[in-house]
This record gives C-alpha cells, sequence and structure tokens, in this order.
C-alpha cells in the first residue's frame, strides 16, 4: 500500500449527514433553509480537534468556512445558509488544534500548581507558527503576543497573554492548512424555490371548460377560468397534454376501441399531422392563447403546469422524420405499447435503447426548452419510471443549469426504489401511495417514513386525493365525508398537494365498472361540461383549506410532523410546526365518511410547546370556532354531515387567561 | 452535464449490503465463510432484470460471477464463498433481460390466445443476436433454437422451441455485456484465518513464570508453564513486551516513582542500551530462547502473541539514533509523555508529526516484520488509538499483504468512533466495553449492538474479565462467584476473549487503594509469585468452559446471539446455534455474586429451532446434569457457591423421549 501524500493529517472524517448513497445524488432545500450538518470529527490521542463546515455556491470557487460545535461522543454540528437557487457544494474540514490543546493543558497546569514557563515558550513557538501564516496584520499582532508569552520574568503577565481569549481566537484563524484533513466527499445540494416545497395544484382539462356544453374548451376558456381556481386557492393550475391528438386508433369514449366520429381522443395520444410535442392543439388556440393563459394566471398568483409525456400516436411527425427511435416488430412494423396480453395500439413507445440514443434525448430535452421558452416552468412528468433515469438525471440537470427555477413532478406510481431513485436523482416532486393510504396505521406508518427518515432529504411528496386516472375506492363509496377528508390530510399531511377537479369538488364518484378506479365517462376520452355552481360542491371547504394553508406557516412544511395518539381508530391527529416555532397546527380527521366519531386526543404538549400547568386555546381555520384546552388529553367529536376534520390553530396563552385575544 | 457513455445501460444497481462506509472500508469473514449479498437492482419499465455477484480474490484477475436471486421489492441475493486467507473483491452487475422479458410475455400472450407468429420472430432474433456473443458451440446450438423458432409453420413446435427452459438456460449465459450496469465500488473482504474469530487468550508475565520465589522468570520457565496453559484450554498465549526496560525514571513498586535498587520496572518502559524494539530483555533470554518456546508452544496448538507498544523509555536507542522522531519542548529536551496535569517522564510517545514521518513509520513496520521472521503472527497493540489512523492502515496492510495470516488485537479502551474505526481500517480483534458491563440490560443492550447491527461486519470484540492495567469493581467485591460469571459470559457472549492470569484464576482482588482498578502488588512494576495449586483456584471451571467451546461450534461465532427473556434480573440467558444448525448452546448466567437467583426462563423456542409441543434435554456442559424441559417457559435456580452458571447444549428428541441418548 503507497503511503498518503502526509501522514501527518491525523484528523479523520465520518458518516457526514445528510449524505445520499455517499454523495451520489444531492439532498434538496429551499432558497433561505439553512442546512444543518453533523459529522463525526476525531483524531488519534488526546489532541483538540477544530472542524469546519465549508460551503459554496457551485459557480463560485471559494469555500465559505463554518466553525463547527462539538456534540459529544465525537460529533460535530453547523449551519449554512443556501440563499440562492441553484446547486451548493458542502463539505467538512478537520484539524488537530495544538494551540486550544496547548491553552487546555496550561490551565490544568496552572490549577495543579506546575511550573510552566517551558510551557509558555512550548506556545509561543505555536502562536510564532501561525504568524508564519497570518495576514500581515494578525502577524504583527501574533507577534507581539509570542513576545508576551516569552516575557516569562513577569510570569503573570505571560500566563496571562497565553490564556488570553483574544490570542485564542486569533490562533483559530491560523489553523495550519498543510495539516488539514478534507472529507472525501463534495455534498450537493439542490436549491429550489419555495413552490418546490409548498404548492396547490388543481388539474383541469382545457377541452373541459367551455361555458357552452358540447363545444371543446379553448385557452380563452381557461382564462375564463382562472377566477374560480384562485378562489379555490391553488396556485399551480395543471393542465394535461395540450397537444395534437392522433387518429390512428383513436379511443372513443369510456377507453373504447370502436370510437365514434367525433370523438375528442385522449391527450396523451400525442401527435398527428399538425405537429408533437412543441404544438399546441388547434381546437385550444394558438401560442399565443397559450402565452396569453401563462400571463393571465401569472397575474393571479398561479403558475401553469405543463403535462410532459414522452410517448407519441402512430401519427406524430417523428414516426416518419425519426423511425429509428422507434423499435421493430420482426414483421417491420412499429412496436406499440403493450402490458401483455394488453395492447396499446394508439401509443409508439419510443426506444431507449435505439443506436441514436444521443439525438432522441437531444430531441426530448428540446421539448423542455421549448416550453420553457414560452414561460413555463413547472412540467408534470407522465410516467418518467418508463424511461432511463440516467436520461432524466442528464435531463433534469441540464434545465436546471440554466433555469434552476424549473421544477419537475414526477408521475410515478410504481415500486417504492424506482419512486425514490427518480426523486433522487433530480424530481422536485413526487407522486406518492396517499391515495391508497386511508386507516390511521396506514397514514401514520407511511408519513413517518415519508418525514422522518432519510427518505425526507430527496422526496417531497406531492399528495393527490384523486387523478384522471385514479378514483379511489374511499371517494367511491364515502361521498361528500370522503372528500371532505381526503382533501383536508392532503393539504395537511403535505405541503404539495394537488386534486383532479372539477370532478374532485363536485364529488364526482362513479367508476367505470364495479371494481375499477377508473372514472365512468372519463375526461380522458371526451369533453365534459361541469357545473360549478352545483349545491354539492365543496369549494367553498377547500377555498378555507388553502386559506388555512397560507395563514398558516406550520402547513408549509412537513419537517416535524408528528402523530398524537388518538383512542378512537377513527380519528387520526398530527401536528406540525413552523421552523421558528412561532405557528403550530393540531388536524383532526374523522376517517370514518359515514359516522360521527368522538374520543380522546392524547397531546404530546412539548411537541406543542405548551407546558402542562397552563391552559390553551384552539382554533379552528376552518370554521372559526375556539375551544379552551387544558393538558394532553382533550376530547374531540366530528361528524360526517358538516366537516370532518379540525385543522386547529394552537394558541398559546400570553397574558391573561381570561382574555382569549392574549392567545397567539 | 455530460451524457454517460452508454445511455443505453438502463439498469441501476444501489444499496449493496455489506458496504462499510460507501466501500472505504472491508467486511471481515473467516476462510470458508459464505459472504451473503444483497442489492436493490432494477430498470426503468417492464423489462425483466438480471443480477449478478461478482467476486474473485483479489490475486485473480478474472470474476467469477453468481446469479442473484429476486426477494420482492427490487432486492436481490446471491452468496459468495471465501476459501482463502486474504483479500477478495466483490461487486454487483445487472442487466435488461430482454429474452427473459420476451419469454414471459409470450406465455401471458398464448394464454390469452393471442397470435404468436410474429412475436416467435421477435424471440428468434434476440436467440441469433447472443448467438453472436457466444462460443462457437453454444453459437450453432443458439442458432439452430433460433432456426425452429422461425419455423411457425409447425406453430407448437416453434412455441415450445422458444418456451424451452434449456433454450432459456442458454441465453442466460449471452446476457450484452454493452448493455451491462457494473455497480459503481468494489467492496473489499479481508478473511483471516479462524483464530481471528474464534480464540481463547491468556495473558502472563514471562518475568513471574519462575518456580523459585524472587528468582526472574525467563522464557524456559515459560515453557514449563505451556503444560498449564494447555490445561486450561487456552490457545493464544500473550505476553506483555519482553524487551529491554528502560532505567531512567523507572518506576518502582505499586507505580513508585522512588525505586528501589533491584525494581524491575515496567515491561512497557520499553528500550534500554541492550537494545530497543526488536530486542529481548536478557533476564528473560535469548532471541534463540524465545523461538524455542514459540515452537514449543506450538506443539501444544497455543500461539504466542506478542505485545507491540511504540512508545520508548527515555534509554531506547531510537532517543539517540533518531532524535527527529520525538517532540522538543522550548528547553530543548524531550517531551515525555503526560496527561496534564499527570506527567510520565519514564516515557517518550513517538512523534508522529516529524518531517520525517515516512523513516518513523518505515521503522516500526520493520518491527512488526522483525517478529513475524521469528514466527509470530499475533500481535496485542498497546494504544493504537494515540498513533494515527492512517499508518494504522498502512502498516496492517503492507503487512497483510505478505502474511494474511497475521493477526492484530486493539488494546483502545476509548471512545466508541475511535474504537470502531481502528477495527475498520483493519485490526482484526478490539478490546470492547465488556470489562465494565455488568448488568443484565447493559449486557443485553451492548452485545446487541455487536453482533446484530453493521458494526459485526468489521469489529471482532475480545472479551477480558480483568487485564493488568484493569480490575474491574464486580472482581474487587464480588469474588470467586464474580470470577466465574465474568469467566462464563467473556467466553460465552463472545467467540473471542481472554484473562490475564494467573491472577484472575487465583481470584486476585485487591486494588492498590479503594476506588481504583489498578491491582495491588501489579506485576507491571514487580515479579509475582504465584501459588498455581491453591486451593481457591478455578482454573478447573475455566478449563471446563474452554472445553465446552471446543465442543459446540455454537460458541465458535455470535451472528444469531439472542437474549431470552427471564423474570428475575439478576438472570441473564441467551443463546448461540451453528451455521449450519445443528449445535444450539443456551447460557443462563446468575449476575448476582451473593445470593443463589431462581426463575423462569421463556426461552423464543423458534430460535432454538424447537417445537413447542416437544419435550427436549439441555445438558450442562459444565456439569453433565441434564434436564428435560417442555415449552418456552422453563425454571433456573443458580447459587454462588457453585458454578453460577449454565452452558446448556440443547438436544432436540431424536427418536423417542424415553430415551436421553436419543436427543441430540
Amino acid at each position: 500500500m503507497q503511503k498518503p501524500a502526509d501522514g501527518r493529517r491525523r484528523v479523520v472524517i465520518e458518516s457526514v449527514e445528510p449524505e445520499i448513497d455517499g454523495g451520489r445524488f444531492p439532498i434538496k432545500r429551499i432558497a433561505g433553509d439553512l442546512v444543518e450538518v453533523e459529522a463525526d470529527v476525531f483524531a488519534d490521542g488526546h489532541d483538540h480537534v477544530a472542524a469546519r463546515l465549508l460551503f459554496r455556491f457551485q459557480e463560485v470557487s471559494t469555500w465559505t468556512q463554518v466553525t463547527m460545535r462539538w456534540l459529544g461522543n465525537d460529533r460535530w454540528r453547523a449551519e449554512f445558509p443556501v440563499a440562492r437557487i441553484g446547486v451548493y457544494l458542502y463539505t467538512v474540514a478537520g484539524w488537530v488544534d495544538h494551540f486550544d490543546t496547548w491553552r487546555s493543558d496550561l490551565e490544568k497546569r496552572i490549577a495543579a500548581g506546575q511550573d510552566i514557563r517551558v510551557d509558555l515558550l512550548n506556545g509561543a513557538e505555536l502562536v510564532e507558527q501561525a504568524a508564519m501564516r497570518a495576514g500581515r496584520d494578525d502577524a504583527d499582532e501574533l507577534r507581539r503576543w509570542a513576545a508576551r508569552m516569552r516575557a516569562t520574568d513577569d510570569l503573570p503577565a505571560a500566563q496571562s497573554a497565553g490564556l488570553d481569549p483574544v490570542l485564542a481566537a486569533t490562533m483559530a484563524l491560523y489553523l495550519d492548512p498543510a495539516m488539514e484533513t478534507r472529507y472525501e466527499h463534495e455534498l450537493r445540494v439542490t436549491v429550489d424555490r419555495e413552490k418546490a416545497r409548498y404548492s396547490a395544484w388543481y388539474e383541469m382539462f382545457p377541452r373541459s371548460t367551455s361555458r357552452e356544453p358540447g363545444r371543446h374548451g379553448t385557452f380563452q376558456d381557461c382564462e375564463a377560468r382562472l377566477d374560480y381556481v384562485a378562489r379555490l386557492g391553488f396556485d399551480v393550475l395543471y393542465l394535461p397534454p395540450v397537444h395534437p391528438i392522433g387518429h390512428s386508433f383513436r379511443k372513443g369514449k369510456n377507453n373504447s376501441t370502436t370510437p365514434e366520429p367525433g370523438d375528442v381522443g385522449s391527450p396523451w395520444a400525442i401527435g398527428a399531422k399538425e405537429g408533437g410535442h412543441t404544438t399546441i392543439h388547434p381546437k385550444l388556440g394558438t401560442l399565443e392563447d397559450f402565452r396569453s393563459l401563462l400571463r393571465a394566471a401569472a397575474d393571479k398568483d398561479i403558475e401553469l403546469a405543463l403535462d410532459i409525456a414522452f410517448q407519441c400516436s402512430p401519427d406524430h411527425p417523428w414516426v416518419h422524420e425519426h423511425p429509428e427511435w422507434f423499435k421493430k416488430r420482426a414483421d417491420g412494423t412499429i412496436q406499440y405499447a403493450e402490458n401483455p396480453p394488453k395492447k396499446y395500439q394508439d401509443i409508439y413507445p419510443l426506444d431507449f435503447e435505439t443506436g441514436d440514443w444521443q439525438g432522441l434525448w437531444d430531441a426530448l430535452l428540446g421539448v423542455f426548452l421549448f416550453w420553457i421558452d414560452q414561460g413555463v416552468r413547472i412540467f408534470r412528468v407522465d410516467n418518467p419510471h418508463t424511461k432511463p433515469f440516467c436520461f432524466w438525471e442528464w435531463l433534469i440537470t441540464e434545465v436546471k443549469r440554466d433555469f434552476p427555477d424549473a421544477l419537475f413532478l414526477a408521475e410515478a406510481f410504481t415500486r417504492p426504489r424506482v419512486m425514490q431513485r427518480l426523486a433522487k436523482l433530480g424530481f422536485s416532486q413526487s407522486y406518492t401511495y396517499f391515495t391508497w393510504r386511508n386507516t390511521k396505521p396506514e397514514l401514520t406508518e407511511y408519513f413517518t417514513e415519508l418525514t422522518q427518515t432519510r427518505v425526507r432529504e430527496y422526496l417531497r411528496p406531492n399528495l393527490w386525493p384523486n387523478t384522471p386516472d385514479i378514483l379511489s375506492e374511499t371517494l367511491q363509496v364515502g361521498g361528500r365525508p370522503a372528500f371532505l377528508s381526503r382533501a383536508v390530510l392532503a393539504a395537511t399531511l403535505g405541503p404539495n398537494y394537488g386534486i383532479y377537479g372539477p370532478a374532485f369538488e363536485l364529488g364526482e364518484n362513479k367508476p367505470i365498472r364495479p371494481g375499477s378506479e377508473e372514472y365512468l365517462n372519463s375526461e380522458k376520452y371526451e369533453i365534459r361540461h361541469w357545473n360549478l355552481d352545483a349545491r354539492e360542491s365543496i369549494a367553498a371547504t377547500i377555498a378555507s383549506v388553502n386559506r388555512a394553508r397560507r395563514e398558516n406557516a406550520a402547513l408549509r412544511a412537513s419537517h416535524d410532523l408528528f402523530f398524537h395518539p388518538t383512542d378512537n381508530p377513527y380519528l387520526i391527529a398530527y401536528s406540525k410546526s413552523s421552523r421558528d416555532g412561532s405557528n403550530t397546527v393540531l388536524t383532526v380527521v374523522n376517517l370514518d365518511a359515514f359516522h360521527a366519531q368522538s374520543g380522546w386526543v392524547t397531546l404530546d404538549l412539548e411537541r406543542l410547546r405548551l407546558r402542562s400547568d397552563e391552559s390553551f386555546q384552539v382554533r379552528d381555520q376552518l370554521t372559526g370556532a375556539r375551544y379552551l384546552w387544558q393538558g394532553s388529553r382533550n376530547y374531540v367529536e366530528l361528524a360526517p354531515e358538516g366537516i370532518p376534520a379540525h385543522i386547529f390553530r394552537v394558541l398559546r396563552k400570553v397574558r391573561s387567561e381570561k382574555d382569549f385575544d392574549y392567545y397567539q
């Protein structure tokens, strides 16, 4: 074995956290966050060690250093701020700190009444060595300190010079870089804007937005719908694919393979003679109409999210322009999508094993860049798990290098490792299994995993009670109370959530057949006309839920999500707090859509930053109702007829228990 | 971001286990072990994946491949044997397996009654592509298969050719290497001989072995003592340093700084005018005497372990030959060892920050190689945590490259991270906190950590109830029952253990002063004469314990150590089984040295491979007593007057419950 370059670098650095797969992938944060880093830093023997956290914005070449604090058991911690969106790097450095060791030893020698004259000279040598590494002013100052330490004729003066905290502080600036151990990995942070962590999505089919039943909706109709979306309180409007739809093997209503004339087809069967992934469906309008919608939405603080589905109808221009991007069957025909024995002849998958994979990758990157050029910055990526992981890692890195404000939502409902890998390699948000997690144990286990394990460093859940593909059994059978409780769960368990509307707020709950999660008369295959003013709409409650999110910082993150026990299996209770602790929200939901449920919630008061002997107020953010509570056990009753959930802001007493206004 | 070299390598490999710090350190195994490896291996989409474990002996350049088995949830497992001592490498490879995907799809299509003619042609293409990668014979065979698949006029024959398992097996041999993903780390295994995992150490001061009181013992006296050590059943005889002892600042009896004339000094104050670390203390004998002892011990299956303590007395030849290897104080004197305010003026530490660190490292390596040249292969390293970690990593790697049978025991009683780092970087065995773990919760927690967490992959505990430096409080106050229970605990909780004798078996338990763990009249500072035939000796029981270890494979490892609950806090019960399950041992120890304790042990019968409805026999390996037990709850009573422990071999019924001999 070769000797190391310098065997005198005695510090070792291990177990740096956070670190994903040995630094292979970045962690994720939001601009303005403090990144907390811990590491084991230690050396042989009894010498003191100094540890520093090093960080830099990727485009800045010099490291900023932060002194790490010792936590005990060789563990050190420090934080650094990520102010800008983009990529930050961080690592850890360690030194044997001879001066600090010397100083600590000197104190012990003095306490034991030992002769310290030689020790003071030893210390002076260390100070003089540091002076050689220091800038001119500090060097002069250090040499003056050394001279005072050498003047041992006046021992008290020499001793107090050696122990002076000002000297110690200056010495700490000039640790010997030749003796520095640097952790072997430089770790990365992907820093996004806040919308990556906190967003409320509304999915809507543009072609179903016309005010006249039967007419194909347009982007202008969408503009008219913006007020409604804004009133509900959503800040991302997500549109299924807006491109020309293929005619070959077009699907009819309810996924029929024998379409009627006039059937509009699935927006995910992308491409026709008018164009492919960078073309607007002519019936929706023009590119200029699209940009107008984008601007109008922005005026209402709503961002558009586009659906990127990398697959082609048989009529897509690429089928002729780039036949090499598609797999051929042995009979020379192009391989359509299959899940044997099922065949999807309206869809041609792209062949990522093509010899021209590089050309294909470039073209697909081009699709994103085209829409970015139009002003889009949020992409919901359809089935990313059916394209190679290395492709997405490259593509997202390329896009974010120039457009660090771009966000990508991975629509991958698949196995956990696959979903986690997509999140690790760069997707900003991820669909989850929330859609199928209904009971208290299911929700508790799943959200503890998502928010309290290492997964939280890279996977940001985006919770959907429904999608155009998934009408869950809970919604099918539970009716209005189920829609309400699922909306509250989604909006409060995760800072990112979304609904597919207006089907959701209007309580659409008929499946195409029993046992199926497909909607009857799904908008995927036909134009629907929705009565937004229907009496049964829960839009008003959804608006209240979104307002509660805006007004409570606790609901805009999930770092400290905690489930409080209840004595009723249908009542789930959980709290979150804002980073600064000034805002705490306790949510209680009745998971039984059919019966009123009541019971006792046993609060972990410490988590809520409450003392056990003080009363506190909980104020329902949906109804305005106030309750005065005390101690850990408190009674809750929720009926399916009203809103089957409380979103309580927890208000600590400030002045007098007699005056509610003094809770905050 | 650069595109990858080949974007068509679609498989990803993650979370390979075992892996220490991202592959920075090797795991440890014994020659003859099977190494079990798991990994997450998956690809995008729905294609089937093939995973293989690759391994090779370091000096062999080609990998051996083992097919991995799918465990569900994208996890795969396989094992490989490590037959030889030395270093093995392992890693994981993955492929998208198009033929296996095709074959599985074909079965589904046939079941659905679809036309499969084109599919058979697709499959034939895959077979022909594999033929181009195959050796000549297999290529011919594969082309014949392809021809049969193409002959779709006889569809049943073509179909059965395509589905033939012989074809599938041949195809599995010719996965496309161009599409192979290799895990990014090559991981290492340090493979040792069995003594690294299973050893019983006896520490003995050679100078105290003379038969005449007062005379300085010699290596010849040690030879005469070998029968005794063999009778006790130990297989490693560990000698404190055997080198000339310094005279400057020599310590007197009981660590006095005012020695009497004739005081022999501490063997760890190494070096005098006669020589240093490669010289034999003249009063012990000659180098030839040492080699004779080594040979005589080997004849009794006892290996010598030498103590390597890298520190010098002021009289060590290096002090004059290499003053640059020692730190100077400001007054020009050499820095002695200190733990301020304590001073150890008889010891000069080596300065690992010397400019000539490379020369120093080479000299220290030379010390090991010198003793290896004499035939020594086991080294107990004194205070390795006061020398740089990178030094030990280099030194142990260098030694083991040429002498892979060399073993190193780290004597580091210090903080957990430091002890773990020394184990990771190469020490074969490690001293532990066992010496101070006495109660049932302490022992349960500590040994669960050592045997059931990742620590077990690299740290092999060596358990010592006492050392010349540590006479634990338990032994001081507990008398004979404490010595017996601590011996049984050490010998059965860990396959590696040791005692410092004859102080241990003779029950020496006087501290130098109350509250101290130092022995009164410690052999570190004086010659002792021990009466090995003393009535109070527990040598016979120790011999029984060591025989139980030799006769029960379960006691020669700790991989499945499991603590069974008891209803008495002073009774601890735990079991271990051999890898093949043929031998199971249940140990029960009374931790109360002062009272008889009785209670019920609640056995986890599944762990013991017992059925709940069958009776079984437990046979005490120390006394020969037999008990017939049934079910999980069984009664135990242990008194301090006898042996306060059972080491039960668990015997399952083989033929008839009426005949004890049919338990095995």
